[in-house]
């Protein structure tokens, strides 16, 4: 994976990525540069390279004398989420994505998720945008603490999750009053894609639809924020 | 303001925008278009021009054949907020940006203080980013049901507040715990920008700081998720 610009390289070092070599132009060589020393701090591997070789390799031509050559980010699966919290002797506290297409959203869904001390984020293989360069940069450098399992079927997922006591949850409209239901247990809820909402056939595998009240004509929550304020209305409830 | 492209100027007829015309690639005329057919609907006045004249009048370059001659958005005062809450019989329920910068953010910031029943946004003339084309679409029609104030010193605004009996918090990090706190009176929540929080000026006219409890290590929430998060937990406490 290519990772380019100076922001999206620094939030990748500062993530933890595996990075194979930096690739920086010539001209920089001999500058005195923030990302440059940053990554020489980081003991990241430097190859410079003329400008046009940068501009050949680039697949965003917005490089800014930057290309990392980063190892793909390495997905967990659902035993390893539940391991965390095993051994941090929590109960599990797991966000299912079904469906997220926007990269931004996705990035902003593993910060909040990462503040509400989310074990792990369960996507599917096919239908949700992967971790790619603009999930990594919005995410700033939360990725690096959550663990991201792929799996081929959500449906699957939530059956092995109930199969190990962890009561699960679509989040959607129609449901129960998320603030009126119980939800310091063994935990997992559903987010839908922005265009979409959960799917009928995941919806039916859930054990509970919880709702946020909306108070307004138009209710439309950006669905980044709306998973922000569930997974913190479950973290108000366990730390209660 | 000049609003282009199809969905913006969808998103911009939807939030009951004033707008003087539409103008429309002449190749459009006869055709079948869904925008046409809902810019008809809702009695907009159309003109169809060549295409040449609308690439020379874009300031985006994607027009995509649309681009309406919109009225500017119409702000408020605090005391239209203030108004608004009075003849709902509720509470005030405000939210005041002290330098929200991405108009994402800001848009997302609408639609979520919509759902949440916040009465009115306020903002400062020179700090923030002002209602744009990018915040209207964001805000997916919010906008048409928010009261925003744009106000020249968000320090005046708070003591204004204050003399009208409003609770006016500091949304930041070091504070009291927001789930310890009692919120379910007159409030307004102060929400700091993306980079630098909010001012220790504005701070200092406030009446308490709340702080969202995090258990991560990286530890950093959009602004806009944050915002949601704080105007939900006032809803629940409103509600309960």
């Amino acid at each position: 994976m290519f990772i380019e610009g100076k922001n999206a390289v620094k939030e990748a070092i500062k993530a933890g990525l595996t990075i194979n070599k930096l690739m920086v132009d010539n001209n920089l060589k001999n500058k005195k540069d923030d990302l440059l020393s940053f990554a020489y701090e980081n003991k990241i591997k430097i190859e410079f390279l003329p400008k046009q070789i940068l501009d050949k390799k680039t697949k965003t031509n917005h490089h800014q004398g930057f290309i990392a050559d980063a190892v793909d980010f390495c997905y967990c699966n659902c035993q390893d989420i539940l391991n965390k919290a095993k051994e941090k002797n929590e109960k599990p506290f797991i966000v299912i994505l079904d469906g997220i297409e926007d990269p931004h959203n996705f990035g902003a869904i593993i910060r909040s998720c990462e503040c509400a001390g989310v074990h792990g984020i369960i996507i599917s293989k096919n239908r949700n945008v992967q971790v790619n360069e603009t999930v990594i940069k919005t995410s700033t450098g939360a990725i690096a603490n959550m663990l991201i399992a792929r799996v081929t079927n959500i449906k699957d997922a939530i059956e092995e999750l109930k199969q190990n006591d962890v009561w699960v949850y679509a989040a959607e409209l129609g449901g129960q009053n998320i603030y009126k239901q119980k939800l310091d247990r063994n935990i997992a809820v559903v987010i839908g894609s922005e265009g979409f909402g959960i799917r009928p056939v995941v919806k039916s595998h859930c054990d509970g639809v919880i709702t946020l009240p909306l108070k307004g004509q138009v209710n439309s929550l950006n669905a980044s924020v709306a998973c922000g304020i569930v997974v913190f209305e479950i973290l108000r409830q366990r730390e209660k």
